[in-house]
């Protein structure tokens, strides 16, 4: 089986694959919280919603150290299922790829490096002023502006942009944007629970919408204005690095439906999405609960890779990561766009020895 | 005339510049304050002592837009004379060099997109508590080793790193750390001032050694005591940067006499410089008002570069530029470091076309 299977355009994608082998990325993770992720039944990256503020910045001290910081253990879901930061590591560390942490919006933040560019963390969507309130209006403006600049600075340095994220809540409030945009998004974005609420987050994006004043699609050509209404911090600093990376180095978005929608605030902003391609899991491709591929088609024709993971067959003390081949977590922290840049930069890195770090890993952490 | 002029181990400096030629340099920043810079005649780095607070956050901005956001118009000294960011801005722009900013420790932060370690501004060293006072000693240590992170994560993607500094009142904390190490110092650091003001350098930090109940060279083996006792919060960043990526690429420490102390804390920290060198301006190894090499070679003999840009002959509409050949300002914000840098980047580029572009940029901003 391969290391890298392809889930849309496979003449861009095949291309893409050869392109990349061998070069240097630069590994990113924008990372924020929101409170739309402390509504109930919402989010499973963390035991309990009230602790989903600590779950992007112990993501990313996992990155940096092989354990958290901020917290004792991992973050993992209310059934004990650890995040997705344990493969990103597994692969960064391998393939000893550098490594940069944005705040787009914390409350807690992490015991590592981490790039400021003036985000705030996020309210609940259903105020209807999500990201920044109306008087505020310019401080959107200015950490998207930030944002892009950073964009060009990591361009000239790497030889292509791995973008993943975290930030817990991030499907809902990706599903409002894609709304907001015209995007038919209705039951096609992802869960990190097997059993993708749906009906909880079309009820809290129709809520969203009403408090914002909005109906679908009315705001396809005022993208910024989409996140501050019904958004998250990380989708303004995400979509800004991309567009200041994108001229220059191919930029892969590195998560699931989320990533749709910074695709679509991409188009919306500068309409153009070239050098734009998704990296994921194949535990997302093959989710009969989502739909990424609908999603982006109806943006643009992108290549998008998946690692092709299967935890089915590690054995290990306990059951955690067995669950992913159950639908649990799926994707986040960039974890199938770590994988396969890794795969992609040594060819001495395949699943299997991907697969072995990844369990050494885990016991690390649970013994 | 040569573009870079070799100031010390001429066989190293010979070989370094030809391994440097073409690559692809990362260019770092730390900034930060110190409330040192506010002792009456201490600092040129700023019109008046009470506006230090900005001069390092306004000369990053100047460095990614060509123009301050923080202040109006761009720091000057208190005779009009303006930053040496003005030439790291120029150097930069031309050669396309990736810029990051590191906050070290800043009472007001610049609109650009920054790194933060955890670093807070620094007290007068006359307190004897300059950087994170007893109660917070492992503070200084948290900082230290997210720097040391920061630095092997640069590694990774750059051919070598060169590391610029803002910190108005940094020539005069330099002198305090490098005696608190045990270096013959006194008389021997320069000045952005063309009298280099040394008795007052040297009373101050006679009152800060009092306060810390020192002695010269009795903290040589505790260089973060050094640092926390009579030190600034750039010193902590800037060594532990160095030393996460002198390990696998080559570190230029840009700037003048404050690099020198650079150099002795990495050498009491981990007892070796290999991977080190200097890079500096003209002015600095011309300066007869201070030592440079006499420093440098007290703890290793490494490379110094100096970039051999001459404003002699430029002729603005005004006298700013021409100053610094009389021995104002020199250098900062790693002014040579990037001269030297962008020089051997690419081959088109040398001191004629820096100069050119440095003449520009400045009527821009006086016009």
């Amino acid at each position: 089986m391969e290391d890298i299977l392809i889930a849309n355009n496979k003449k861009k994608s095949s291309e893409l694959i050869e392109e990349l082998r061998g070069l240097t990325p630069i590994f990113e993770c924008t990372i924020a919280t929101t409170q739309t992720a402390k509504i109930q039944g919402i989010s499973a990256a963390g035991a309990y919603p009230e602790i989903t503020d600590y779950t992007p910045p112990a993501d990313v001290e996992l990155l940096f150290y092989g354990k958290c910081k901020c917290i004792s253990g991992v973050p993992v879901t209310p059934d004990g299922i650890p995040t997705p930061a344990l493969i990103t590591r597994s692969a960064l560390e391998l393939a000893e790829i550098s490594t940069f942490v944005v705040n787009a919006g914390l409350n807690i933040k992490p015991y590592v490096p981490f790039m400021e560019v003036g985000g705030k963390s996020g309210e609940s969507i259903v105020t209807g002023k999500a990201v920044s309130s109306d008087r505020e209006a310019s401080e959107i403006k200015e950490v998207f502006e930030r944002s892009v600049l950073l964009g060009k600075e990591l361009a000239k340095t790497a030889d292509y942009l791995v973008m993943g994220e975290s930030i817990p809540g991030g499907t809902t409030t990706a599903l409002a944007v894609l709304l907001a945009l015209g995007i038919d998004a209705e039951g096609k974005v992802s869960s990190s629970m097997p059993n993708n609420p749906h009906d909880i987050k079309i009820d809290t994006v129709n809520k969203a919408m009403k408090s914002a004043q909005i109906t679908k699609g009315a705001l396809k050509d005022s993208p910024l204005s989409a996140i501050s209404k019904v958004g998250d911090p990380m989708q303004v600093v995400h979509t800004g690095i991309a567009i200041g990376a994108k001229d220059k180095i191919p930029v892969m978005l590195a998560g699931g439906t989320q990533m749709a929608a910074i695709l679509a605030l991409i188009d919306a902003t500068v309409s153009n999405t070239d050098n734009i391609f998704i990296g994921t899991t194949k535990w997302i491709i093959e989710d009969k609960t989502s739909d990424l591929k609908g999603l982006v088609n109806q943006i643009a024709d992108i290549p998008i890779l998946a690692a092709n993971l299967d935890f089915s067959a590690i054995s290990t003390s306990n059951q955690g990561l067995q669950k992913y081949e159950e639908g649990t977590v799926k994707e986040g922290v960039g974890a199938g766009g770590a994988s396969i840049a890794a795969m992609l930069r040594k060819g001495e890195i395949n699943k299997e020895v991907l697969l072995k770090r990844i369990k050494q890993n885990y016991e690390k952490l649970i013994n």
